[in-house]
């Protein structure tokens, strides 16, 4: 078995190396001056079972040519087994036709990923499980609330994991099992007349005291994550910590997260940043776990 | 029968549409903040001959990317025959392993539009004819010399074709037909000793006095149609016109070529640009000649 290291792995592909004890082999890599993508395997590997890391972060559609270029190269060597492994999964938020016409675009993703060679998919916390079956394969999904609980827990008193919309339940309830804290959700409604998405009056909600943990898949422009901080404040928290498994930071949305009253964000190295208040939880031991 | 216009075409797709009659309907297209892209097709259409026109001109990975995506919406949508039209084909250098373990990028690109629902594929003036075969099904190459001749015609008297290296004399003898010129090519000579480039003596080359026409594929940086066209100017052309079915102008290629004396471009819109010595000819009666 042999790890080979993408264009874009934020160390992920040197820290599993590491934990599980497999060679890592860096992809050769350069970017003409046209702006195409070079790409090379740099030892002849064969009949050997294989792990990619390649993270599909921004610049979303050249790393994923990349992906691409690697998987189909190691297929032309003629390997037993390729696994992607890439810990966040570009274009899953548009995992269905909100309207008519619409590109699936995650279904012509991981299409073409499994297309190129990949046997087995891994991913770190998708936006949604049942988008990971457009792949056609094996799809092994990794969670790394064990990891950023153990970070959340050394921040927090009287922990209680809130989700942001009823969608992220089942991921607060798996990171409140593991903090042997209470949880519950948010609930939304829309203004029939404005159309504005709005938080209902949550009166069952009692937050008096407690350290607030939000908890998303992944946060973009933060606005989610700024909503539902203003209604666990409103609710009586003493203090919000922000746990997102994937961190863009788009813009401002790291400044306006703080603004609005996060004291800390809990996230991992799925995608690369650098921020005061952002503490980060490498997803290896979680990848590990699949392998 | 219908036109679908994509995200990268330049105007061809209208060109086109207006040429052959057929209708077009461009696809609605935004880019949402964290710079993934996002494709609908606004009308229901099953059960049609479709031409989709893409080019992958920089930035070569989101316009791929979004060729594929229009490509599986439309054949969900259950159409009959799709054909893609790729005016700039992007990796189409990268062709074969230079060096083991390298990435063939044509296969990977061709391969991925090819499995995303293109049935047919329509190029222009492909960097080499072979390297389509990679697509798997029916190509058709689209020539633009035709067209290039005519504009060409216009600027010089006693025209000369002169290809900058023997691979592209194939290419130099169809503008030549087209122009009744005389054509030939430049040989190119490696130093055993310092690795470098030379073009080798060619006493038989005799430009007296004659306007010389260089044509290549493509022109990136420049540097090849530089070569050449001091070549010329060294065996006595009065002077040296460029002519390149697709035109990069990477960096400061233009100036660079006016400067080794090039009088003028002549060039089409399969890649956009708008610079004052450079003539732009439409690819779209070529690509009408093959629907």
């Amino acid at each position: 078995m042999i790890i080979i290291g993408g264009t874009a792995t934020n160390g992920i592909d040197e820290n599993l190396s590491k934990l599980i004890s497999i060679p890592l082999l860096k992809v050769e890599h350069k970017i003409f001056p046209d702006g195409e993508s070079y790409i090379r395997i740099p030892q002849h590997i064969t009949n050997q079972e294989i792990l990619v890391v390649q993270s599909l972060y921004p610049p979303q559609d050249k790393h994923f040519v990349e992906l691409l270029l690697i998987l189909e190269t190691l297929a032309d060597m003629k390997n037993n087994k390729i696994t992607a492994i890439v810990p966040y999964l570009a274009y899953s938020r548009q995992d269905r036709r909100f309207k008519d016409g619409e590109a699936i675009s995650i279904k012509t993703i991981l299409n073409a990923i499994a297309r190129a060679g990949a046997d087995v998919l891994i991913v770190i916390e998708p936006h949604k499980e049942e988008e990971l079956s457009y792949f056609g394969k094996e799809v092994k999904i990794a969670d790394p609330m064990p990891e950023l609980a153990k970070e959340v827990s050394k921040k927090v008193e009287k922990p209680f994991v809130l989700a942001p919309d009823r969608g992220a339940l089942e991921r607060a309830k798996r990171l409140a099992e593991q903090l042997n804290a209470e949880y519950s959700y948010i609930e939304k409604e829309r203004d029939r007349d404005t159309g504005e998405v709005r938080i209902k009056n949550l009166p069952e909600l009692r937050l008096s005291g407690k350290d607030v943990i939000i908890v998303d898949d992944i946060i973009s422009t933060g606005g989610t994550m700024i909503q539902a901080t203003r209604a666990a404040y409103d609710h009586g928290a003493r203090k919000v910590i922000s746990v997102a498994v994937h961190s863009l930071f788009l813009g401002d949305a790291y400044e306006k997260l703080i603004n609005s009253g996060v004291k800390e964000i809990v996230t991992t190295n799925t995608i690369p940043q650098d921020l005061s208040k952002v503490t980060i939880v490498d997803v290896s031991p979680a990848i590990a776990r699949k392998i």
